[in-house]
This record gives C-alpha cells, structure tokens and sequence, in this order.
C-alpha cells in the first residue's frame, strides 16, 4: 500500500470520497460499542466465580496468627495476605507491604491527600507550599493525572520511550527543582503503551538524587503479572530493592491489585515501600480505619494461594484476552500498514494499546468513531490535564468486548484514522 | 450502705485494709480480660454466618439496573444497597445515601480530609484557615476526637446531658465564631454513655445559625438499630429531614455502618447528606475510586432485604448483649450503689456504659483493674486529647467477654473504684 503522504491531491480527493462512501456505510450499522476503558470482560469474571465459594459459613476465620478475620483489627492487612501480594508485586520482603481495600487507586490518592495535609516523613505539608510539582510520563493513565489536576499539582509531561520515560529529563527536574514532589510510573506493561522499563532506567530511577527531601516514585505495578504470552514475558527489577541498594530505601511508593485478577470490583490492593514510610503511612491509617476487609483478603488468599496460583490463574485472562489484542494488531497491520498515518504498540501485556496518529488528528477520529457508535478513551485522556500537545494519542482498550463486537469497531477505528487521516492531508494541500 | 463520705477516718482506713486485702486476693488470680473496645463477642459473629453462604459462584451479580457488580463502575454504591442504608439509619430518601466500603471511619476521616484540602462546596480550603474548631460533646467517642487532632483542629469540650449535648452552648458558639466548622454527635445511644438526643435536642440542631458557611454537624449514627430490648427503644428524629425543615439541607452529614450488624471486619457504610453535599464530596471520590466493593454490598443486601430483616438480626444480638450489660449494671448496683462514689448510666441500646467516679479517680482506676488483668478503655479517652478535665469518666465495654469473664472483670473494676475511692478520701482527710 501506498503511503498517504505520497499521493497526489488527486489520488487524495478520490481516497476522500471512498472512504466516506464506507464511512456512511459503517454509520447505518448503528453500532453501539465500548473500547473506552481496560475493564476485563464479562467472560474473565466469569473465570474466577470459585472464589466466591471459599469463604462460606463454616470456613475457618482465624489468621494464621490467631485473628479473627470477622472482628476488628489488623489496620495493615493479615500477614498471609502481605505474603500473597508481595509475591504478585515481586517483592522481596512481606512486611514491606500493606493491604488495604478493594481499590490502589484509593491509596494512591490517600497517599497524595496525607501529604498534602500532613507531609512526608515530617516534612513541609504540602498544602502550605506555593508549588507542588509531579512529572507525569505520557502517555499514561489518567486516573493518576486526575488525581494530581484535583490536588493543585502541577503536572509536567515526560516523554515516554520504549525502555520507560526520558531518564534524562527525570534526572535533571527531580536534581534541581525541589518543587518536584513525585513521578508517576506504570513500569510494566505501561498505560497506555504497553512499554516495561528497561533495567537501566529502574536503577536509573533507584539511583536519583532528588532536591526534594519528600520526592517520592509513584510505582504503579498494576499489571505485574498481566502477560498475554506463556512464552514472551517482560521482567522488571524490584524497585523497592533498587532503591535499598541505592541507598534511597525510602524515595518509592509501589501500588498493585488483583482488580483484574480477580474482580475490579471486590479486589484487594496494597502498598509496598521501606518500614520507616509504612509507619509515617500507618500514622494517618490507623486513623482512617480500624482495619480493611480482612475477610476479603482471606478469601483471595485461600483462592490463589501464593504467586503459582496467580500465575495459573492469570493464564486464564490471556487466553480470552490474546485473541483480541491480536485481532486490533491484525487489523492496523492490515488497513493501517505501510500507509504512513499512524504508529502503534504491541503490548506482551497490560490492557492496552496505544496508537500515534498525525499530529491534530486524534480527537477527530475518536469524534468520528462515537458518531459511529463506537466510544473511545477521549483523545487527550493519556495526558496532563487531558491536553495530548500534539493530538495524537489515541488509546485502544481492547478487552471489554467481545471478538466480533471488537473486529466491527476495529475496522470502524482504521477507517475513521484513514478517512480523518486523508482530510488532513487535503487540508495542508489547500493552505 | 452507707456512703463513703459519711464514713469517718477510722472507718475509713479500716475499709481501705479490708479493700486492700480483697484487691491482693484478685489480683492473684491472674486475669486477662479485655474490656477496653466495643467489639462484638464472637457468639455474636456466630449469628451472622449464613451472610457468607448469600452470594456464591452460582449467584446472580447484576444489580437491580442490570449492573455487574463484579466489574467497574458505580462509585456511589447500588441502588439496592443505598434503600438498605437510608432504612437503617432512618433516612427518607435513598437518593441522599451514599455507600461505600467496610467502615464509617473511613467516611468520616476523609470527609474531613476533604474539607482540609478542597473545602466545602467552595469554601476556602480549612488547610488555609489559621484556625479551625470542632465542637466535641463529651465523654464522646475517642476516634472521633483522634480524627479531629490529627488534622490540627482545636477541639472545645461541650458537656453531655442525657437529652444530648448542651444546646445553649453549641448554639452560642457555632452563632458567633466562624472558625467552628463542626461537631461531632452520636445521637443515638450515644457512646460511651448511652443517651439519645430528644427531639427538642434535635430540632435546635437543625435551627442552627451557623457563622461559618461550611459549618456541618458530623451526626454518627453508629447504633441506629442496636437496641438491648424489644419493647423500651430509643426513637430520635430525622436528622436530614429536620435540616431541609429548618432550612438548613447542607448542614449534616449522617454516618452509618453495619460494622456491629454485620462484621467489624467486612461490613458495608454509608453517607447520607443532601444532594448538594454529595455531588461535591462526589468530585473527589470519583478521583479516590472506581468504585466501593459491591459484591458485598450485594451480599448485605440479599441476607437483610430491608429494615425488618435488620430489625429481626438485631434481636439476636441483643439476646446475647443484654444479660452481659445486666450482669454489669447489677453488680454496680449491688456494689457502688448508695456509696456516693460513682455514678452510671443504663443504656437501652448502643455499647457501653459510662461510669462517672470521683473527680481525680478514672486514671487510678483504671490502672488498677490493669495492674490485676483487666483492661479498660484508658481514663480520659472520652474527651478530645485524651483529656478528662475531671479525671473522672470511665468507658466500661461489655461486649467481647464471655459472661464468666464478664462477671470477673465486674467485679474486680467494682473492687476497683471503691479502693481508689477509699484511698482519695483518705488523702482528703490528711490534707
């Protein structure tokens, strides 16, 4: 196939019409789907229902240390469920770790919130600075973009690479400006790319020397064990050790849950980091609650049992879900392949994949695919106040449909990135 | 008996030889009570299990709107959840509950998080005020008051009557100084001593003129169903509907849990507060979580059904709670009664007892039902910063022993108070 940029204005105006002509077929199909977040589909649930069989009225409710699971107690999680997620969080020692409620979102934004009103380790609270600062790799995730905008916190775009974000640009703000308070990282299968940093950039990240006492490494592991190949799997460094060894024990937060392991909705989530922060941490906690849902936690723990079961389990999520990154890849390759419009991930895990269009065309085509019926992550959502500088980021989130519902909106998507592509093109013909 | 004040020395320091030998004899014994916390015994959590047999891998998980409650989504809880909780805490319309995860703490903790850092629909931020105060009805309950001193918010004592808090006072200070943004209430069965606040009560709580705009009474409705008896039961008004009555809609927030229904661990809580109220505290929750676990608000939902599901499960615990407050309030009786050295309340509902000693006595009390095993809640945990300006307030939770226990423990603090009591007024006698 030819590439765009290589036809004439002629050759463009008929493309142009073409495509419209398919265009306004596609529309009278009056599709109604859903790409638009990394949810598991109703087919993954489906997969772990046994766990909803484990804790019944007559399981046993003790802890392995005595605890009655039913009352109150235990603010920072039962120990075998610390076991549980530092294995899925590949870290090495449990007691780093902390199990809370049904969402890592929830800490991260609580661990936002405590700094702002009480500091870090005694630190300046940071409500009473005129500048708080985070560096925010983008594409990312826009929940923690969210999260940082309804604090106040400046937030400013670090490129991302294919080995983790522009190490240089980190090193530079995180060693000068002592405004920079935190980075947001999603170091495996990164969201929305689908990119695992490289060794070097993790003990690049351990290795930092920030101007800021109180800086901290947003570490959100979220899809630590969420590969969809046996075969090819990324690996990453412990951070939490990286940072030991560098002698920063304490200049990272780690966060994972099992939202897409066993349910988004009735998870549980945790946080790993060195002994000094989780007790800064337990501080307010202990505060907060009297304790988390320690039968939740036990249930996941008698259901997956340590970091095999997991693994097994999790085989289970790419079998349904491999089929479906395969056919979006199969599709671009094939209708977007060669043509010179767009630039896309192959993800070996995670729930996404990202695709670059030329540059002002992105919130065009996800406008066109929702007038079409098909709703997308909104173009821009991937970064800092939901401004993409180059509106070019789209992000594909392949899982919530099912395989047919998701090749008609895929083929939808690359007709709407080659009509809105070929528009563009005429444009810059006529200025 | 005659009262400990009319004794002379003599017979004083004769009793205070006869208390000492019986103490040492106690203390012999080796006990190891506990009643220092309103947990429910574990007889109690055996009443409940069926719960946990409700939502099993053959279970329906769509809500009443067809929701899948294993997924993402609904971050202001299922519909059937929220017409659970409005029944429970007596609120008329489902629309003005919100419901969240397993703990009521959790709600009020972040509630005011949220106002230190984002203020109350647009008020100024309380983290940028000089100052900010909390009304605290006191003896009051100790995690309430932790809340309040960990965020640095000054907290002035308002004193306790048995219609609830002295309303002349809270009206002339939430009248006239703007940095009073709230107050603490548990207005039924009010912890620790028992009291329900009268309508009269509660009517001056929704005619307040509050001189500070984001002012918010912090109405903890932590026994709205925890009732001892069938037939005597505290009934207190509406507070939502009082509030839009006088005027006042956004002036309460209402807390409640199943936490003392449920379990401690694993139960389900709620907000409930006007509209307005909600969609602003929504703005951040929206930020903080995806959405509350709703799997087990499903499973609360399908067990209790409604309020007369609730009703029926209560009694069952109170069968099992109301010998043990008996056994207490029996052997205070038999033992204080008429001595003039203590007084106490008799709570229809709620879980605890106060006991009011001698001014300068609570702390040595207390210690010295430790010193022979028996742990109270610590003397002057009922006021802000652990401060009884009295030294007098004592908490007696009779929940968690057994009745053999619970009976030991009675006797060993009645042993207590009428030893220290002795030995005061000895000291008086010597000064």
């Amino acid at each position: 196939m030819k590439s765009y940029k290589d036809l004439s204005r002629e050759e463009l105006l008929q493309l142009h019409a073409r495509l419209e002509e398919e265009y306004k077929d596609a529309k009278s199909k009056g599709l109604k789907l859903d790409m638009s977040r990394g949810k598991p589909a109703p087919s993954q649930l489906d997969v772990e229902m046994d766990i909803m069989d484990v804790m019944t009225s007559s399981s046993d409710y003790k802890t392995e240390t005595g605890m009655d699971c039913r009352n109150y107690g235990i603010v920072d999680g039962i120990p075998e469920a610390k076991k549980l997620m530092a294995e899925m969080m590949g870290v090495a020692d449990a007691n780093n770790v902390i199990v809370c409620g049904n969402a890592s979102l929830t800490i991260m934004y609580d661990t936002i919130s405590r700094s702002m009103t009480h500091g870090v380790l005694g630190s300046t609270p940071w409500c009473k600075l005129d500048k708080v600062k985070f560096l925010c790799p983008s594409p990312g995730y826009d929940r923690h973009f969210s999260i940082t905008e309804h604090f106040g916190i400046e937030m400013i775009i670090v490129p991302m690479t294919p080995q983790g974000p522009d190490m240089d640009m980190v090193e530079e703000l995180v060693s000068t400006d002592s405004a920079v308070k935190g980075i947001w990282c999603v170091p495996k299968y990164s969201n929305p790319q689908g990119y695992s940093y490289s060794d070097e950039t993790i003990r690049r990240f351990a290795a930092l020397k920030p101007a800021a006492e109180d800086f901290r490494i947003f570490w959100d592991n979220a899809y630590a064990i969420h590969h969809l190949y046996d075969d090819v799997q990324d690996v990453i460094l412990d951070i939490i050790s990286e940072c030991e060894k560098a002698g920063n024990p304490n200049m990272v937060y780690e966060f994972a849950s099992t939202s897409k392991v066993s349910f988004p909705g009735a998870g549980i989530a945790a946080i790993a980091s060195s002994k000094e922060n989780l007790d800064d941490m337990l501080k307010s906690m202990t505060m907060q609650t009297i304790g988390y849902d320690k039968i939740n936690q036990m249930r996941h723990v008698r259901y997956f049992k340590n970091l095999g079961g997991l693994t097994e389990h999790m085989k289970k999520h790419a079998n349904i879900m491999r089929p479906k990154f395969e056919t979006v890849l199969k599709i671009l390759e094939s209708e977007l392949g060669g043509l010179g419009i767009a630039q896309w991930t192959m993800p070996k895990g995670g729930y996404f994949i990202s695709l670059d269009a030329m540059d002002g065309c992105a919130k065009k085509i996800v406008a066109k695919c929702k007038e079409a019926g098909v709703v997308l992550t909104g173009a821009g959502a991937t970064f800092p106040y939901g401004n993409d500088p180059k509106d070019s980021n789209i992000r594909i989130a392949p899982t919530f449909p099912s395989l047919e519902e998701l090749t008609e909106a895929a083929n939808l998507f690359v007709l709407c990135v080659k009509l809105v592509s070929a528009e563009s093109l005429l444009q810059s013909y006529s200025n």
